[in-house]
């Protein structure tokens, strides 16, 4: 998607390690115009699955996923870290595999909210290794929830993380792959 | 707000020690109709005060604050919790007491996205003892932008935070302010 792509070239700040930083309109400080974009987009290509509900992850997730879920006309719902040992009850959970921390962590989201007669589409801001999105998958699995795919606005190709989503059979929609970064600048895949 | 008393009484549940969960459709899933008619209610108590900027904190006001800003038609911006002991540089910050865990932690934003330009609106789903909101305004005061107000979904009259906040002179707006609540169920504030 061009624009997407527009922003990240004028916008976005390339650091070490294949960090981008795009906080100034994407995961910290938000543009609205730009969300808004993004959702219809996904909502023209997700459009025809009547899609019952938007599952996302915490935090950076929810900017765009709210969007999504306005366009959709439907709710959303937020997968959430289980932090230190509280034990929930009445969950659906997933292990996430945290590069940052070397170890898992464990999402999940209320039984209630989330089961067999819902029709889900995935969003995050990000798509690099997948981890967040295969936990995502999983938590719908483990609900008996389709998952009709997913949408994320920025995919870092060359982390591989997309094409191994989608080897094994997931519909993944990214705003903007990223094929390769650096000094020279940013290379997208076509 | 009629509305959001209507959402308390018919979907909120009552639990011990003061818990009101409203996470079927304000803060894990998120009714989108909801949101937005609060939104539209924010927008017309505050639209002539030309504000630039909409200021939450993670992660349970993000998806409110997306809204408001909406109907603003101005960026969001939302507080991260540091989490560890990460030092962060270019960054205002302000500790915020947590009661869960008995102690203070930080919070932040980047420099570059809240200055001494911005007439920020502070956004958050709960206020009651009014600690995250004390730390939102020590973070817009330490940059030196104008806080004009906040708005929240709901507010726990009966913690104090609010009418604290308001006798120190800031504007809160509350979509539904519980007076008191148990078995015998819930008073709103008039």
């Amino acid at each position: 998607m061009q624009l997407m792509e527009q922003m990240i070239v004028e916008y976005g700040k390339i650091y070490p390690n294949n960090v981008l930083k795009v906080d100034s309109f994407l995961n910290h400080q938000v543009n609205i115009n730009l969300l808004e974009d993004l959702a219809q987009e996904i909502y023209r290509l997700y459009k025809d699955f009547e899609i019952t509900k938007i599952l996302t992850i915490e935090t950076s997730g929810i900017m765009l996923a709210c969007f999504v879920a306005q366009a959709f006309r439907v709710p959303m719902l937020f997968a959430k870290r289980i932090r230190g040992v509280k034990i929930k009850n009445n969950v659906h959970s997933a292990q996430v595999f945290s590069c940052a921390h070397d170890k898992d962590y464990t999402i999940y989201v209320d039984k209630d909210y989330l089961g067999s007669d819902d029709k889900v589409l995935l969003i995050d801001d990000f798509l690099a290794n997948g981890y967040s999105m295969k936990g995502l998958v999983q938590l719908a699995q483990s609900a008996d929830a389709t998952v009709v795919g997913a949408a994320v606005a920025i995919e870092k190709g060359f982390q591989g993380g997309g094409d191994i989503l989608r080897s094994l059979g997931l519909r993944i929609e990214s705003m903007a792959i990223i094929e390769s970064m650096g000094e020279d600048g940013i290379v997208f895949r076509q």
